[in-house]
């Protein structure tokens, strides 16, 4: 969806001439009551569910939970799924043409935030014909979007589903995401952002990057029970390292199960995933803090939410911890607010927000199946 | 002090004409009996405790636990302090001139472990005439050394303190390893480990090394105290980024105060520690494991063990947590050692070990006052 007008940005700045690549599952209903709006997170885009055709392992990133007959029934619910603005898998982005430059973007595209990209959502779904939602819901960076979107638009959202999230990024959030950032604009390939005109990708930033995100997603119990101490099953190709006993004994070659792991995730994100992108959705994240403007207090800054809530965490998630998920919880009630909790016990770390469990799987369908019935629809 | 005579290596390569730097501090008593020696972590050195005369900020890395009428009383003791191989603060190292091929070794410096060291530091305190330890003791990577004292040299230690220390690492340890050993190696000024000979230093791989160490040496708790989400405090100089608010809408100008601090805590490393030495000590870390012998079996590995034993760990010590302590206390009192074991409520994480903490300080001194009792020195 191509938008001409000007998008004015909380920084200031502006941006004209974007587009939004989105999707869409279900059939919104005559009266238009039964839309859902999924919000991603850092690494994920507007194909939230389904499989293209033709192609195999392409499954939306949350397939597991949206579709017919799943926790949101694409067969009662309208659901939309929408790649912000900055990211790269197809709305405008830092690969794109500055309209005032002719050139591309690059480092040049501007800081966006939560909030700037919950204003080009509502503008998607001026264009959709969808001026109330259902519900909107997301995890991790998703579910600040979600939260967001019942502070600036509290009057378009009937039920808000932020999982996995956090009203904001403490200082050792922020600290990952600096690391990450530096370790990709001081790759030499990063030319300030510019790289694109030289032919080369920070690759190596982007590695780096990754693992370091890749170890904050998963739980130290779960990554010991995956990987543990053991070491890589195959043997070096190069031969250079004598194996003595079962340790090689090279400071360079993978020696453990999750150095293998960890590389692999690095190489394989740094094949598809835009640097610029990297630093302007890690920054999105570290800047959101709706309590920022009232001194800090959550229970003021969300007085003005008013639809209904489902908060869900997991234990083992020291990213985004169930007691951040308890702040939104506790300043919900502070303001009297409907909210349902859900604290679910599983071992995957952060990455739970995105894989199946029965119980997180249950408490989702169920909500919705809530929301259903407030439609009228029959089961 | 040099060695002549070959060390054989625990990988089966050796090692010849080697040196370690070494300080003393104390005397020795006529009977020998009033040894401690002092093994260090990653980023420290021989210099434990004392200033150099004419510097001022020189003081040792223990300089609040060990010295005249401190928890380790040099007045009573005689304390040895050990450069380890392969490090760069003096002891023969990648840096140096590998005397089989008269070129600086570099990334041919061969790979070292905790056994390897342990060994190392018996060869100097044979030549110092230091045949029994009253004690051996170590923080973290140090611990490790110490406990390895007790099972490679059982009758030459009467007692191993070991602080903040785990009996291995765990596999989320060892990413964190793995991914600054990547950001060294990639670097482009690395050179495959050869970079002296290039007149570079791969900095920025230094760099992203320690800032990733850093947060996994602080607490969440205390980064949030100390740092929080406050912004930096001085303007950016360049003027490129404006003010909007109080944040600059800028994806690499330092937003926050913990960006400003880890980034100079990378700056200040990458000025003094060499990238082979953070390679070698990173992978003796995760080679460490006494229980790999046995399966696993962490009993049946400490079962040499004969000496007495404190156990010291901090409460919100993530890096190197409380339960790995408890294994370790677990695994000797199976084999009925005589075993101490303080758990100290301390905020500031895995660098607690290193930090003035009354409790702490109380514990240690405790410690060696009894051992100072048990050799029949007056209080």
């Amino acid at each position: 969806m191509h938008f001409a007008a000007v998008l004015p940005l909380q920084s200031g700045a502006s941006i004209r001439d974007y587009s939004l690549s989105y999707e869409i599952y279900g059939r919104l209903k005559a009266d238009k009551s039964n839309a859902v709006l999924i919000c991603h997170a850092l690494n994920a885009s507007h194909h939230v569910a389904g499989v293209y055709a033709g192609q195999e392992k392409s499954e939306g990133w949350w397939d597991n939970m949206i579709g017919p007959g799943k926790a949101i029934d694409t067969d009662k619910f309208f659901v939309v799924g929408v790649n912000n603005l900055g990211s790269c898998f197809g709305s405008t982005g830092p690969m794109n043409i500055n309209p005032d430059s002719g050139r591309v973007y690059g480092a040049d595209f501007p800081v966006v935030t939560v909030e700037d990209w919950v204003n080009a959502q509502a503008r998607l779904l001026d264009v959709l014909g969808v001026e109330s939602l259902a519900a909107v819901m997301g995890g991790s960076l998703g579910g600040m979007q979600a939260l967001s979107w019942t502070l600036q638009y509290p009057e378009r959202v009937r039920h808000a589903v932020v999982v996995a999230s956090a009203p904001n990024l403490t200082a050792e959030n922020i600290a990952f995401n600096e690391v990450a950032r530096r370790a990709i604009v001081t790759d030499p390939d990063f030319h300030a952002g510019h790289f694109y005109g030289h032919g080369v990708i920070p690759k190596r930033g982007l590695r780096i990057a990754r693992m370091i995100g890749h170890i904050t997603y998963l739980s130290d119990d779960v990554m010991n029970e995956k990987f543990g101490r053991q070491l890589r099953a195959t043997v070096s190709l190069a031969g250079e390292a004598t194996r003595v006993g079962d340790y090689l004994y090279s400071t360079q070659e993978i020696e453990f199960q999750i150095e293998s792991y960890l590389r692999h995730q690095g190489d394989k994100f740094a094949e598809y995933f835009d640097a610029n992108t990297y630093l302007l959705i890690t920054r999105a994240l570290d800047y959101f803090d709706p309590a920022r403007a009232y001194g800090g207090d959550l229970s003021r800054a969300l007085a003005s939410a008013t639809c209904k809530f489902l908060l869900v965490s997991f234990t083992t998630d020291w990213r985004f911890a169930p007691k951040r998920s308890r702040e939104i919880v506790k300043a919900l009630l502070d303001n009297r607010r409907d909210v349902s909790y859900a604290e679910i016990d599983a071992p995957h770390g952060h990455d739970a927000f995105l894989l199946d469990d029965p119980r997180y799987m249950g408490v989702i369908g169920s909500y919705f199946d809530n929301i259903a019935k407030e439609l009228g629809m029959k089961r």
